[in-house]
């Protein structure tokens, strides 16, 4: 493993060069204007993976956008690591905010990051975090050092759910088989101490629509006579939390897995400045359940957040109108041991039951997914802990995420092997929002740890 | 002015083509893009006015959109009336409700309107009211039966507040005088009731930001530890109503009219059926103020309205986001005795002191009003009714609208005369939604109303 450092220094501008290219493709899952862009940048990722070295490389359709899959198989007798990503990105709006074109990446230098960081959407999640490990696999391969078999399932529809990979993954038990299950789709604390997430969020996400009136009204002839769908769906997203910042819905923390004294203790020992966080948000306080810490409120702990809303007039200057209808798109991150469709339930039971005579309520479950924890005494995580140990000089801390990968808690169940989520971005990658960007820096120490974790899983597995 | 029907038979498919022709010209004052199709509108009415006979017409520029002014003085000894109303219009939206063009009239049959309307933005409200006023003076000019002076003042900047009619009317005092303000941009209570309004509700619009985190934030990573401006706006507009729909703003109610027991039983005596209200606007039930009748409730009472909220992602599917800001627009309709200064700076006060130290808030002003009551003694209300009589052959029931024309206080204040409110819409046009219309029969019922009001109001004023 000593010539993966030179390599990256040999080949550095063309592995920054080959990702841009990826990230030039606006593949936004969200959006159907992108349907074929989504489409390009999922021929884009097989060439790439037959590139690197892949045996077997392959467009696998599915009901939705399709899986990417490609294979390395050196010896059946051996361990086989399945890499686990996607390529497609969120929506980049609002647009007005990116400070450069979200689909024409460019490198800048930030404080963080004076060796340059690539602006884009799609730069950390995913694109930047699942090319490390194509780039990975390429020096192995090429140097003849991939010590076991690899597998690659990159899907398309991460960012909207992930509604069609079990479907992919049901119909492919054996073509998938793996021992060990590894994705970058996460972050670590900061350069100077690596992390590795063993906790992830579930998520609920659901689209509410409220009417009123049959039609937009004039709001000085029927103001104040008729139920306003904003007003009053304002009333019940607000009735959804109450003055502790716990959630009402009835039963829905009735599962959840309360942590032990010493667990939180132990959260509590991580590295952490609240003035840091709240000056690098620009907020003067910090808001959200009682009797929790900013770490475990945003980890261990479930929450309710309205990701967006809209109803009557937005445009330029005013317009007065009750309007007919008023929506709402909310999602709920969920801990262990809540179950998704079961709080989904909850939820549309709930917000059903709140709204007044006057309206009519529709709720629409959008998508989501278990909450998952691994155990820190496997083998994965062992060798992932030494491949960091081998790049950073520093024993890696385990840490719950607030973030949710849906599908984790489906590959344990169909597939039988364990997740390890070996993550390189930076909190202030600002993934989902506008400027996104992934440090040159972390990029390349990515594709150098990666392959020190193929290395001491296979012999730990031996 | 026994010939003004058979005037009206000869040229009715006229009135008709020169309403549409203007309807074809998209006037939204609030929307920028339409700047060109404004000034177009002004341009027309203009030549439109010169047409019908007046001596003098000019495109009086302001800072803003034009003034129409127009005149024809017969005598200087004799009355004069001064006819208001505007060109623009409402924006459009949501323009995929419109069954057809909002901008392409079409004449449909409608069960209220047998002899057919005119779909179109602005048909009603103002366009057509407007326009009836033109062709009545047209028709009292071309046949020397005009029994006193007019002169018309055309805006284009009602729907946005009327900016700059203060302006235009401190710097025109002398041009404008006149003996009585005539007025067509409201309603009466049906084909078969007609009615006079003597009472306008003010107005107070303000726009609102709530600001989080200083950019958008991924809300897996945030969502429970950092304030979610939309969570935050929902709970603070929800709050602006308590249980029984009063509105919670310190000082709010302190200076509003309260009717008299009797006053109170007088207008309950109006025909109106609470089962026809919820049946037109397809709701189970309706919502107001506890303690007032819905006629109450959308005339003598204020109120508060969502007039458009937005914030966090509106497009397709789904994105997990924490949004840096969230919006509303907010109006409050003001009754008599309430200053509309005064409730904005209450509103701005109260708005900022109930946001949490986790979010900063934003409140912008952007236009109000006063609200109006007409005494029914004056001569200029006299003459109405007796117009209303020789035409529908009934009485005029005088009415308190919900609406707001803002500037009609401060024609009182300004040019010291009374405004008359001889509104032709009904209900059920549709004014700020979707498929407004205007009956082609309430176009030509106002056409022929019209000069009766120049014959008994000159008459009452010797």
């Amino acid at each position: 493993m000593e010539n993966i450092a030179s390599y990256i220094r040999e080949h550095k501008s063309r592995f920054i060069d080959e990702l841009i290219d990826l990230l030039r493709i606006p593949s936004v899952s969200a959006d159907s204007a992108y349907s074929q862009d989504v489409w390009n940048t999922a021929k884009k990722v097989e060439e790439k993976l037959k590139e690197a070295g892949c045996d077997v490389t392959e467009i696998c359709e599915t009901p939705g956008y399709p899986v990417v899959y490609a294979e390395k198989i050196i010896d059946p007798e051996l361990p086989t690591v399945l890499v686990y990503g996607h390529y497609d990105v969120q929506p980049a709006d609002p647009i007005e905010l990116w400070n450069s074109d979200p689909f024409e990446p460019i490198i800048k230098k930030t404080e963080l990051h004076p060796e340059g960081a690539i602006f884009a959407r799609g730069a950390c999640d995913d694109k930047g975090q699942m090319y490390m490990h194509v780039k990975a696999v390429e020096y192995m391969i090429k140097n003849n050092n991939l010590p076991c078999n690899v597998k690659f399932m990159i899907e398309g529809e991460e960012e909207v759910g992930s509604a069609n990979l079990g479907w992919f993954i049901e119909r492919n038990h054996d073509k998938l088989k793996n021992d060990v299950i590894l994705i970058s789709d996460t972050g670590m604390i900061s350069k100077e101490t690596p992390s590795i997430t063993t906790g992830l969020r579930g998520l609920s996400y659901v689209e509410v629509e409220v009417t009123g009136p049959n039609r937009d009204l004039h709001s000085g002839l029927y103001g104040g006579a008729v139920a306003n769908p904003i007003n009053i769906l304002n009333k019940m997203i607000a009735s959804l939390h109450d003055e502790n910042n716990h959630i009402t819905i009835p039963g829905f923390y009735d599962k959840v897995e309360e942590l032990s004294t010493e667990e939180r203790a132990a959260m509590a020992e991580a590295p952490f400045s609240l003035d840091n966080y709240k000056s690098a948000l620009n907020i003067k306080d910090v808001h959200g359940e009682k009797g929790y810490t900013t770490n475990e409120r945003n980890s261990i702990r479930p929450t309710l957040d309205v990701n967006g809303i809209w109803g009557g007039y937005i445009g330029e200057g005013a317009k007065t109108v009750i309007p007919s209808k008023a929506f709402a798109k909310i999602s709920m991150r969920l801990v262990p041991d809540q179950d998704w469709q079961e709080i989904t339930t909850l939820f549309k039971k709930h917000f059903e039951s709140i709204a007044p005579d006057c309206v009519t309520v529709k709720v629409t479950p959008h998508h989501g997914g278990q909450a998952y924890v691994t155990p820190i005494d496997s083998i994965g995580y062992q060798a992932a802990s030494k491949a960091y140990e081998a790049t950073f000089g520093k024993t890696p801390i385990p840490q719950r995420s607030g973030g949710s990968i849906p599908i984790v808690a489906l590959f344990e169940k169909e597939l039988e092997s364990k997740t390890i989520l070996m993550g390189f971005g930076l909190d202030s990658d600002a993934i989902h929002s506008p400027n996104e960007h992934f440090g040159i820096w972390n990029y390349l120490k990515g594709i150098e740890t990666i392959p020190h974790f193929y290395k001491y899983f296979t012999e730990l597995y031996k």
